[in-house]
């Protein structure tokens, strides 16, 4: 999986072998995508951050070489792209890694995308192609579509760029571990935070449940989640990565919309998720998740932590090439019913999509998923929790990487609830 | 543009009235939008931040009221899309402000999106709507749109949306001038940081090019794009917004790709172009770009920054209704040419896109553009600048919304480009 590319300075590289071989393999004259900064597909086959305007890339194999990849862009992102998407895709003697040149083009800047993708489609297989057939991503933007239909084309859906994304490289695997990294500088501000609030200057309201109790008190006034989430950001960013809007914290186990998720004080003996999925300069994400509890009574978040801690485990243990995605989740959930926790109590609740085991990278969720089996450079979030409405939630989550016999964590940061000071 | 949501603990409304007359305009029977979490149409439309899985708007106008609207979610979605599209919506009587009823639906969730919204076109409009016909934005995903046709709708693509969000209400216009002054927060610190850092420590070289002078020191080490860069983004998270991976730090007047962005030292002399567009908790984007030269010697930065300024005063004269978006943005090309710069020497110099004038919202990039004429609500960027790429560069940002009789600024932060401390 060494791509040659593992310097911090460069993007990683992506072998554009892996399109040309999906294109040859459905006997199709040409792969197009269409897609703005938030296309993901894009960025990982240009390895450009994209733009508020669509670019298009059309990637052809070619009988005298490797193939051909054109990047249509707005003239806004020229240096950019010529910068990321073809001087860092070269070898030292100036050729290209995987044998498939690559330009860039600012040409018909002012028309569509999708009108830009069908001249290059036409220019690059000409007559060759005639009526041609263009693999597309299945949700490429429907105007584009109908430009390449309209001129003739054939379009058919591929999984090639989704199956390429999920099979991380070396390279890909170190910006990985830099992001989780910083996640777990993230997450250990939280336990900073909460290990340095206290009870203080507030009289006990006579009333022992939690939500009754005074707030916790950090830095001379109220711990809000709100204050919480801002402390973690300011510890994201001095790392140098955004909280791409991700940072979650959930106080208790009551819904959010019950409970003005900013304003929420947080009280001793009430559970704390903590989520982060910061992005990276490169666009991969991180993705940790702690609990923790100030001053818990060693009741039902106690219990629920032994579970978690126990279906984190068990998880893991299935972590491992030719183990289904699905059947890791499975374990997990297993585990939990066997402490007695429900271990589907609300759908969603774990994390970004409700499912406990994703594929992580450019995407916070991506490739693999279900029923795929793992394979090495996989990389996963495994991330189990349990919630109970009226007391508290826990959840634990993980990246790894997919090794060929079992995994290896990204990084690493305590399991435990009590919030240690760092 | 009151539209009784200011309170900062719930969304903007949307009138979805806009789509009902859309539809009825158009004479189609339903409005169907398709899209994950990047989708801006669906959180504008919903108020709800969607999902790394798509989900499915479908509005209808309906005979005995004003109209149906059904947001399909994957499950984990639930809670945040029932407060926020349907509960946010309500007026304290439990009627919808709109008279557009509003429910989530959960059901097929395992299914694509398009599919369940197929599903709904069906169930809304029933044999009423037989072969109808759907407006559908542009873009809408390519499989989306199958599922559609092939269920017998005819698409007809719409720029209603695009439009209903160019119009901010007075909430929108409340949320921009938050996330605009935390923008000036951001900025802000940039500019104390560089007037708290100096030349120390380090031996003048004997040449006097700025690009070889000995670099600026701050907090006891070299001042990089980096640091300044991370700077910016703590002071952000402070305020509680997000960077959303747009602070843009430019120093000099050569591409960065020339010049390693994130380890370039910042030397006396120097431009530095500082751009941020934070994200806020409704999805706001704030925009505001300063240009800052420590030490400078008073010569091309000074002209270009007293070009620009004109330029940007210029621009601003034309802003009011009825004026062309373009015209705008010629305004400022136009004075930049007296003073002698060439107002295009770089395509997309301008931010985001190369366009000096544009829409700004829950998009960094959205309309009104072009030859639209400005309309009182619109908030558009005005962001003029120059550049030498052998001498260094100057931009001035700034967030403006159109009034009735000409423009009012989202939030002030000096032009000068001496940093002076805050």
């Amino acid at each position: 999986m060494n791509d040659g590319s593992a310097s911090p300075h460069r993007p990683p590289r992506t072998d554009l072998t892996q399109i040309t071989e999906a294109v040859a393999a459905a006997d199709a004259d040409a792969f197009v995508a269409v897609g703005d900064r938030f296309d993901d597909d894009l960025r990982y086959l240009t390895r450009a951050a994209g733009s508020d305007r669509a670019s298009a890339l059309v990637v052809t194999p070619s009988e005298d070489a490797g193939g051909r990849a054109v990047y249509c862009v707005p003239s806004a992102l020229r240096e950019r792209a010529e910068r990321r998407f073809v001087e860092a895709a070269r070898d030292r003697d100036g050729g290209f890694h995987d044998s498939i040149s690559r330009e860039v083009r600012t040409d018909r800047a002012g028309d569509h995308a999708g009108e830009r993708a069908t001249g290059v489609v036409r220019d690059l297989i000409g007559d060759a192609g005639g009526d041609g057939t263009a693999l597309v991503p299945a949700s490429i933007p429907h105007d584009a579509a109908v430009y390449l239909e309209r001129a003739g084309n054939e379009l058919a859906s591929t999984d090639a760029v989704a199956t390429a994304r999920s099979l991380k490289t070396d390279a890909e695997i170190d910006r990985l571990g830099r992001i989780q990294r910083a996640a777990v500088a993230g997450v250990s501000r939280a336990r900073t935070v909460l290990a340095e609030s206290a009870v203080e200057g507030a009289r006990p309201t006579g009333d022992d449940r939690p939500d009754r109790r005074p707030a916790l008190r950090w830095d001379g006034s109220p711990l809000t989640a709100e204050r919480l989430r801002r402390a973690v950001n300011v510890a994201l960013a001095a790392e140098g990565v955004g909280d791409a809007g991700d940072t979650a914290i959930g106080v208790g186990g009551s819904a959010t919309s019950h409970r003005r998720a900013g304003t929420t004080d947080i009280r001793p003996g009430e559970t704390v998720v903590v989520g982060v999925s910061p992005r990276g300069p490169d666009g991969y994400h991180g993705d940790l998740t702690r609990t923790f509890v100030v001053d818990g009574d060693g009741g039902w978040e106690r219990r629920a932590s032994v579970a978690v801690e126990a279906a984190r485990e068990a998880a893991l243990a299935e972590v491992e090439p030719g183990t289904p995605v699905a059947t890791v989740g499975g374990e997990a959930a297993a585990e939990l019913a066997a402490y007695g926790f429900d271990p589907n109590p609300e759908p969603g609740e774990a994390g970004a999509t409700g499912e406990p085991v994703r594929g992580v990278g450019l995407s916070r969720c991506e490739a693999p998923s279900g029923g795929t089996e793992l394979r090495p450079g996989h990389v996963i979030a495994v991330e189990p929790g349990v919630r109970d409405p009226t007391v508290g939630r826990v959840r634990l989550g993980d990246l790894v990487v997919v090794t060929d016999d079992g995994y290896e964590p990204l990084a690493e940061h305590p399991l435990g609830i009590a919030p240690e000071p760092r």
